[in-house]
């Protein structure tokens, strides 16, 4: 065992402490030198109890600090593009959570910075690393399907969030189908070249006030000749619904939701199973430690990152033409 | 037990030979008084078999019986809607496979003389007394999943059909989807009012030639406001893939599909069960007995038959615009 | 088609007519030319509705009777020994319901009847002909597990039977388990050479005070080596509970319970999946058509029946020392 | 946050190392102050890696430290119980690895000790935590199922052990099924009365010349009235299978096994899932991390371990009983 790398955390929201978490856990390569937090008091204890030396209130700290190696950023979206480039510029390389940003200048302008200082680069893509969905992949590029021809994603969350956050959140095209838009991309190994998005509001008439929609059938042309449907809710009232199925020339493949327990309960009622895993924590819990697993050995062999810079800019874009499709009634291609 | 309701089957092949072989076996109050075929001399000695007394080249002979009060029209669908006509205008109720035909004109004609001649006429969309989807329709209607949102239906054929028969069959959205189109319009009891067809060429390069598609997905907008999705394939390597999924605000539904046994076999290479029942006969044989069922029974109680001429002809509309769709790449509104 | 044999069908209750529904709808070969039920009026109107020529209150009307060259025995158990002796010195084949008789000395002379006269002799469990046990056999026999280790039966009814016949059926060993003897030697292609049954009154004291119990788990050997295991209860009150499980030294198989539909559904509450089918005649209806086509195809092709008077002998012997070993709390050996 | 328990784990294999990272990872409140193992150089940097200060080679050091208040103890067998008085008369609280002796007396005297010392006593009896058998025990609790009638485990290995641990493990009713007749103390809530062993030699015969068997069917009564079996084998070739089902008066319970995936391939030739978990401690990590939970909430709470010496008592005269029913072909009653 070398030295550890030194790593800083920029932000301890719900993710950034998870992720934290999971490296001064699971990692003993790793060393959380510092965590930076705009609400740095109300963390110092969590921290401590972590054993982690340094809580700063400004993310600067962190960047200027230069045993630091490598940042993750957790912070609210809007500061994601902004603190790429600092980072990068300080030479670290950068975890940053999806998505990068929603203004698709500002994502170029990260990711060339990302790309003039020669650092890795890793988006929170998390669900590539879910034991479930990865295993989709590897079937799906050991042949085992033959040529892929349709890919439908079921993503639907188990209840909506605060209108508050609906109106902030970038529409759900943003904030929800962006993490599907990924996984066709990933499924598929193809780029996504048409949307036709076809939604309504059917969960609560406020999201529609707030702008967005709550219900959708994202359909999708891939540049391999595949086809694609996502759909998604806002309320999936029996739980967290996180399905995928493939079709190919030679099988298809599908994924069932995982639950808590097996239990089977058979009465004079009805033969009940356990509803799916209800938080996208409890969910993704296991894929949250494998992507960060996947970024420091990356950093480790100086190899590739496993979800890329451009593998961040896509699903905005698509997510965008979705929205335009929404809007304008129309198909939506999208440029090469 | 009153006089027998007698009735004559036109048309011999398949279908024709499964409706007649379920009303001679298990309707005790129906008479199969007599059978038309254009190669009656193939079907002479099955039709014995049967004690089905009169087999007819010509169905004009069973049109003239005044004793036949109802005929099941099960001939090439291009003659569908002329022996309709003729059936209507004799007086006798009519259950016509589907379609009706593929001239919305036509179709028009033959509803219109059953209009008038006030004779029962029920088309054959057997699916709706499928066991699995008559559940999912009755829990729709009960409220059980509040009002839905998203209808998705997976219809998938073993195997292509051959290329001679794409080449007549109307084309997929009318010889495949059709079904599917029903299928919908029967859970949510809603009409289609827009339709995008996103299809490709996946299978095999001689349907396309064929001037026909093999795969597609199509995105669905309902006049109650819900959304939908069928998925289609010419093939899926392991059988008849047969699935409706409903989501609605207060829960959702999902049918997987009829297996040949429950048998689960665990070895060091899998955990292996069967595959879906392969051939449609197979997976639906008790639906074209119950359709058949219903038939006679809205014939005895003087009520409305299950599927009507309107039913006949939605899907048709539907079809054709999912063509249009598909050729001119745009989405496509039916007209009220 | 040659001349169809004639058969007389003896008991006109529940299974009685089961059968001789099915061969007149199914078996243009066979022809019921006769039917006997002591309460012959009561079956009248229903033997006319099939086409069934004559009824008799007294069966041997059906044994005098030299045109009728089969006969299959529904009566009440107390009387299939006699019939089946009767009948064979006609120079009948006979399908006899089960079980043969709870005397042995009675199984063993109305088997010796049947070897002297050398006609073909069926005892009727249908269980054999499943669809997902005869699988399970298949798969066995093929060797796909390996050799056969452990076998596990599970056989509990919805409800117990009503006390009156509770009083009188022999004990659940015999009119219950039996059914499951038989699927074990069936499936292990071996002989029972122990037994130990532990059992006990819980669903209903009335039960005890009869005579009987209503849960039991009942050990076994082979002569194979093989183990096994039956559990029974008079009542599962989410309904008919058939299942199997083998181990094999190569892999394991397992069948779970037939259900109406594969409707799921996803609430607050639960998912919630179809209960099993409820009724044994439901659940096993098919088995009913196939083992009598199977009688018949034995006559035809002078082979032996596929369910012989050795198979209706032994199930009865692992009854009775069931029972012993419930009585006297000890293993019980089989002889040879 | 006060002081950190320090507690000292003795032994170091497989089992030892798992507690120790638990604790290490996941409990903030305990300090693995110590460990011991005789091959102490052995495992010196591995413990580093944890920041375990102290190595020894002589669980006496732990036993005479009075600053460590908890002992868990995870060396050979033998040495249960030894250490467990001699950490009692210490007047530490023990986790003692199962079993805790195959002699008697031996667990009656090490009993004894930690009544005399006051001292909390929790056996390792993981699988009362898993997931899955915890959610089982608590329907039961809840009343959901009515009365047990019949509770059924099966737990076969996927491969048998090397055949050096077969000759010296105390055969399989005590290094395997002990597990299961923990279990079935803990879903009935009540004492086994009566044992009956149907067991043999099928998958090794090494197995059987080391005085061994492999295959089994154990029936059990107990107190409350309720039957039992528990089906064990040392070779599933599909992997670790480990499930239970349970009868009440209001309903049935059954537990499938956990799989790394969900994911489910068609082809022409199956549809197949994962085989379950292949390997026992990735089945049951999770059960290793909540019962070390409840023993030190036990400690900190001042209240009874969940699993008590009792519970590490009564599976053993069990596991002797259906040894002695093997050996000799008959019943054993268990002495109250």
């Amino acid at each position: 065992m070398g030295e550890k790398i030194k790593v800083g955390v920029i932000g301890a929201g719900r993710i950034g402490k998870i992720h934290a978490g999971n490296i001064v856990k699971n990692f003993p390569d790793v060393e959380v030198k510092a965590i930076a937090d705009i609400y740095a008091d109300t963390i110092r204890e969590w921290a401590k109890g972590l054993g982690i030396a340094n809580v700063y209130a400004d993310y600067k700290e962190i960047i200027a600090d230069p045993e630091i190696k490598a940042v993750v950023i957790c912070s609210s979206t809007d500061t994601h593009s902004q603190i790429t480039i600092e980072a990068a510029e300080a030479g670290k390389h950068i975890f940053c959570e999806k998505p990068i940003d929603f203004d698709v200048r500002r994502i170029h302008a990260a990711l060339d910075a990302v790309k003039k200082a020669g650092v890795k680069f890793q988006v929170g893509f998390n669900r590539r690393f879910d034991h479930n969905f990865k295993k989709v992949k590897e079937l799906i590029q050991s042949g085992e399907i033959g040529d892929v021809q349709i890919v439908k994603v079921t993503s639907r969350d188990p209840a909506p969030p605060p209108i508050e956050y609906v109106k902030v959140s970038g529409g759900m095209f943003l904030d929800m189908t962006i993490h599907d838009f990924d996984m066709v991309r990933y499924l598929t190994g193809s780029e996504v070249t048409e949307v036709y998005a076809n939604a309504g509001i059917m969960v609560d008439q406020a999201i529609g006030k707030a702008g967005d929609v709550d219900t959708a059938l994202i359909s999708l042309k891939f540049q391999n000749g595949a086809i694609g449907v996502i759909d998604n809710c806002r309320q999936a009232v029996y739980g967290y619904d996180q399905r995928v199925e493939v079709l190919g020339t030679k099988g298809g493949i599908s994924v069932s939701n995982d639950v808590p327990t097996n239990v089977v309960v058979s009465t004079k009622q009805s033969v009940a199973a356990d509803k799916p895993k209800y938080f996208f924590l409890e969910r993704y819990m296991e894929s949250f430690e494998t992507e960060m697993r996947e970024f420091f050995a990356s950093i480790a062999a100086g190899k590739d990152t496993p979800v890329s810079g451009i593998d961040g800019l896509k699903p905005v874009l698509i997510g965008l033409a979705a929205q335009k499709s929404y809007k304008e009634g129309t198909l939506v291609r999208l440029e090469e």
